[in-house]
């Protein structure tokens, strides 16, 4: 690894159940790794090795979401002719609704930014991010693009101009991830919403959304308990995800705080107050899977606070 | 007023724009005055005598908001045979979308709860103070009710569980209430809005309500005037309300951080940075409505944390 650098960015919890399109949390891992080093063989960057991604993954840099977002922020640094190799290693799966395309595009910024020596602030980075998540979403989202950059739960109230906030949260709190290996496209998990939401079901969802945001801010877990709940886009979007009602039935009969659909799914998250509880939902909801004779991968981890980080 | 007390329920500005049927704050002044006293010329609760309603609001008990308010606590406190007489001056505006029936309600349950030397906590008095709210308005909603008894920025995530919040705010904000003189039926303000919210606007306007709720936590004033903005109920609302768009206009040229419709209209208020501020808006605010020939009545006050008082 001679004269290069590693970075990691971490997967993300977007929606967080309460707030679609406008919450995301950081998780510890999984995540996306990209070693990245200068070299004089040849002129730009060019991907020569991509791991973990079944070869789903083209390497051609205008059409790979790290290539894209490390290329946007190589323009603005005015620095497109130095030779530069990336390595990306996907140490998480794809197409979970952990913002797998949101790591990547981190991944390609940080690496960018930790080889010119920190050029710009993190924060600053979070366009050019968005630029990579872009080309495989379709949308300019920063729900899971500036948790895995910044790291903890973030509100975005408006992503055009990227006004990003970052909510305290209670240590310890645990957040469990449980991924089903069925498989659900972005798109169809857009496709399925209603263009209108009741306007009963609004009052009730912002309310909630609004009463997380308290409860984040007071430490108060019942409160944060009773608000988490998603009215407007988890009754729809659940019928594509085998299982989910008994899944989510199990993690709260264990104690935990909320449980809803990762991102677009088909990932489940629960938020739980401690890591006992946190290991007895997994538990559950993998048995609930065990029993649907799905296979499923389960991921224990604290909201990450740090964020995407040189390793 | 020998051996009787007075109490003091102020004004409140139900919605605060963003947040329709969950956020409210409570003023200083107006509001509503009663005095109460017990007697031994009659048995059980009278109300004899009402100022400042023109005749329009009865003085039977049972149809009267303080009256039916004050009466579900006495039978709670099993009380209904003792002699009472309220004295009611409504010395507010009503009709106007300051919570006039909120502030009705609260009186009634203060007075009894006073007179009775507070058999109950103030929290424990939104109850009965909501049964009042609830034949004036014909639904149990906390929105004006719980700013009014409690005092301060209060979220409600929910009404049926009455699960309410205080948010922080900071000190020195005021807010300009404008009450045009022009009717609005509450039922028409409801009837006129439409029965879905379009996804986009529901994501905007919940991104708003979070987005202000961090505003209030973390006293970031830049933010609070980005997020006051309501996408869904204003541009229904304020066509019932002459000359809504140059108010709106004329407080945001005059550095108000917010500005929308109070509670169901046609009151305006806005919300602003310091007394100065608030002066030069109620002034722009007014002189619209001068231009337009209409009489209105100008309110400036802080955001009153204390609520209902006994005076």
């Amino acid at each position: 690894m001679k004269s290069g650098i590693k970075v990691f960015a971490p997967a993300s919890v977007g929606n967080v159940g309460v707030g679609f399109d406008t919450l995301g949390l950081c998780l510890e891992r999984p995540g996306d790794e990209i070693i990245a080093r200068f070299t004089d063989e040849w002129s730009g960057l060019r991907i020569t090795e991509i791991t973990g991604a079944k070869g789903k993954l083209p390497k051609e840099v205008e059409r790979n979401t790290a290539g894209v977002a490390a290329q946007r922020l190589l323009e603005h640094l005015d620095e497109t002719e130095r030779g530069i190799e990336f390595r990306i290693h996907k140490k998480m799966p794809f197409g979970s609704g952990l913002g797998s395309s949101a790591a990547s595009a981190v991944a390609g910024v940080m690496a960018v930014n930790e080889l010119f020596r920190r050029p710009l602030e993190k924060r600053d980075l979070l366009p050019f991010a968005l630029d990579g998540e872009e080309i495989a979403s379709g949308s300019r989202h920063a729900d899971n693009v500036a948790p895995s950059l910044l790291g903890g739960l973030i509100l975005t109230r408006d992503h055009a101009t990227l006004d990003v906030h970052r909510l305290p949260m209670l240590r310890g709190l645990q957040v469990v991830v449980v991924h089903p290996q069925v498989e659900i496209l972005t798109k169809d998990a857009r496709n399925i919403l209603s263009d209108t939401v009741p306007l009963k079901n609004h009052v009730e969802q912002s309310a909630n959304l609004a009463a997380f945001c308290v409860a984040a801010y007071s430490g108060n877990l019942e409160l944060m308990r009773r608000s988490l709940r998603d009215v407007v886009i988890e009754p729809q979007r659940k019928q594509l995800i085998p299982g989910f009602d008994a899944a989510q039935a199990a993690a709260m009969e264990n104690d935990a705080l909320g449980c809803s659909i990762s991102g677009s799914g088909p990932s489940i998250f629960a938020l739980c107050q401690n890591t006992l509880i946190a290991e007895k939902v997994s538990r559950a909801i993998q048995g609930v899977y065990q029993n649907l004779k799905i296979k499923s991968q389960s991921f224990i981890s604290g909201i990450n606070q740090e964020g995407a980080v040189k390793c």
